[in-house]
């Protein structure tokens, strides 16, 4: 990849998703690198991208990274394992020499395959991601004699999406998911979408103390750190990080969901328009 | 300790607390025994435990204790600070030979001296607890260079309590809470509460990457593991847990509330009378 031509060190880090669940993994962003600025987009607008074709989500993913250099940026994370699996080959082609781009998949099958001792690693994911065969690939890479247990949990994002965490119907879901991870002896489990992290307590009951888990965000936070300090374009570490947060769809349905999945609460959303929105924006 | 005399291995854990918050210890052990039966009582009742006197505490212990052990236990888990710092010596005595006392404090207090690389120790916890020292003693006794820094957070544990998790006020609070032991340079924090695993991502972003956080629900259920192996009172593996509730104030109060804590549905909570109750049952 060719270098970054000396972007300020002081622009924020860019992150986008089809929704909140990318804001789990700015949370980890934010544990690891609490002096760094953070913009943050969720195309809530377009939300869910499970059925979109891939060009659509390849046109989805360039709109959105250019409308995130346009507010400035030194970095670009794709937290969306849709708009990875259809378009991250083609948007790092068409960043190179403006930005970076980090994103889902690959730095969490590096840390599921550094964590693993007996190669046996499990998958939690939607069907889409499951059929993409994304962390197939990337394991297999990373981790050549490791073997992937895929299970594709369609309930589990819409159920977490609706906010009721500890209903009886989630346990009993993610038991149900979890069951043929227990028989096949995994030692690791990725979480391969970014809801997932909202009920990690649920999920580790159901796996036992013996499972590591192992989330995108966390990765995620490593890789990018990797990069800023590869490229020499890390903030001052001695300061305090701002964060800013934009919506395609309705901003003030943006941020009560939103503060959910960050824990925390994320003051003024910001509307921004797209070509193609689902939903009119507030 | 003397052996306990050949308790059956199918009896359940007994596990009390003046509240809800104890179900984020009876979580941990969920995770590690998940094949062990439960049986959890809260004194809500009689909470807060904060302005009893010591007198009172041994005498609530003795009581829950009791009423326990008639419901049947091979082992009896006190999830609460102030009833351990005030009951704990005689408690063990009252049940010497009957059942083994498994309490907070020292679990995590060696958790956290097995962590600290640097052995600069943070603690947070309520003031009652930091008064007491009784994390003093057990870390001084753990690990005799280590040094602590307590910090009593008086306001967070009644935040916590009143449901809004994600509220600015408590992101505040934890940040104020957390900055002294950031400027003591503390590489292991203790969760001295057992309210405060339910805002743990926010600790840990106010506290950094670097920070290992010690909750005394993940010591206890290991120090609960290491006792079932020692007695050989550990249930068949291959079964399922069984979970049954008991609470002295309003079973449906403590129903609601206790779902966030234990981040799964309680069921069937049972009332159960105690002398001295603040709060009439439903």
């Amino acid at each position: 990849m060719p270098p970054v031509p000396s972007p300020a060190k002081t622009l924020p880090i860019a992150m986008f998703d089809s929704g909140v669940g990318g804001l789990t993994v700015l949370h980890e962003c934010l544990v690891s690198l609490p002096h760094e600025d953070f913009v943050y987009l969720g195309d809530t607008g377009r939300f869910p991208y499970g059925d979109r074709s891939p060009e659509q989500l390849r046109d989805y993913s360039f709109e959105l990274a250019e409308l995130l250099l346009g507010e400035g940026a030194k970095l670009v994370v794709v937290a969306c394992n849709s708009a990875t699996a259809a378009a991250l080959p083609q948007l790092r082609d068409a960043l190179a020499g403006r930005v970076n781009v980090v994103a889902v998949v690959e730095p969490e099958s590096r840390l599921a395959a550094e964590v693993t001792q007996n190669g046996q690693v499990g998958l939690l994911a939607t069907p889409a991601t499951v059929d993409s065969k994304a962390y197939e690939r990337e394991l297999a890479h990373a981790a050549p004699k490791a073997t992937l247990h895929p299970i594709a949990c369609p309930e589990l994002a819409p159920m977490i999406q609706d906010g009721n965490e500890f209903d009886q119907r989630i346990v009993d879901a993610v038991e149900a998911y979890c069951e043929p991870l227990r028989g096949a002896g995994v030692d690791t489990v990725i979480l391969g979408c970014t809801h997932y992290p909202l009920v990690r307590p649920i999920l580790q009951r159901a796996l036992g103390r013996g499972v590591t888990i192992v989330s995108s965000g966390q990765a995620i936070a490593d890789a990018v750190h990797e990069k800023l300090t590869a490229e020499n374009i890390e903030n001052d570490t001695g300061r305090r990080g701002r964060y800013s947060f934009l919506s395609t769809g309705d901003p003030e349905a943006f941020r009560a969901v939103g503060t959910r999945f960050l824990q925390m609460p994320l003051g003024k959303v910001r509307q921004v328009d797209v070509r193609e929105p689902r939903q009119k924006a507030a």
